[in-house]
């Protein structure tokens, strides 16, 4: 079982971001996507859209109560962060240990991070020591722990993957 | 030597995304970012003042013609879209290439991209072939074919990685 934590979302300024965390998330194989931040049912809605046209089970849901979710979880429990260890050297115990069957908790930031955060998770772990992007470290970390997920159940539409061209085919 | 094309962007609603792509690239070194659609000078700004502070010699800049930029390239063409050939079948061959000593020209898209794009490259590629992200994408891709970018020289600022603080060091 795999559940994405996307902090600290923002209205307006976050919708599109934090709609790529929630897609991404669900491409590598997440059972579940809380977010958590400012409540924002059109982006949560929008999502659930995607997923029921789809295909797949991922849940979508916002918490006000992260601290909980962190907290509450039993499995391990990552923290991406530019501050972190380097993914590098930490992935092949992390992915053993999923493999071996705990459960995985991914948390994923926004601009500021609680201190709390560091402290509550049993890793803090960085792709790359730079500036970049969340949904780049989570759709990374994801495709190093996991691999991609192809098997997306219910879905109204398929594509076939094509040399040159945009094909679908409903169900 | 890799450049990264990143076309149709719209000022106001892309810009975190494009500022994303421009700094995903980057870490998984990228020498060259390009940008096309609505010319936006903030938000190349906003990565270069990044990449002054952080370090490397990423070039980021704009482009109207961005049908030049994938026709005159040199090497080899790649257009990531989750309606393209998967990933999983296609990465050792381009692996080979890259390290081989060919160029790579990675094109993502925003919205709707045009057919012309996916029949002047050499590749149309799909990291899952569902909805998801072009950041993701864009990131997962370089990881398989690359891999992470540690060394940028010249930076004022360096992450020490830490368990859980947040630690850097300036030079």
């Amino acid at each position: 079982m795999i559940k994405v934590l996307r902090l600290g979302h923002r209205r307006g300024r976050d919708d599109r971001i934090s709609t790529h965390v929630g897609l991404t998330a669900r491409q590598w194989g997440a059972d579940e996507v809380v977010f958590s931040g400012e409540k924002d049912s059109k982006m949560l809605e929008s999502q659930r859209d995607i997923i029921d046209r789809w295909g797949g089970n991922t849940d979508i849901r916002y918490t006000e109560d992260w601290r909980s979710e962190i907290r509450d979880f039993e499995g391990l429990k990552v923290h991406l962060t530019m501050y972190g260890l380097k993914i590098d050297k930490e992935v092949e115990g992390l992915k053993s240990r999923f493999e071996d069957g705990e459960d995985l908790l991914v948390v994923v930031g926004s601009e500021k991070v609680p201190r709390w955060v560091y402290h509550n998770v049993d890793y803090n772990i960085s792709v790359g020591n730079q500036p970049h992007s969340e949904i780049a470290a989570l759709a990374v970390f994801m495709d190093r722990i996991i691999g991609l997920e192809e098997d997306f159940e219910g879905a109204d539409v398929f594509v076939r993957p094509s040399k040159d061209q945009k094909l679908t085919r409903k169900n």
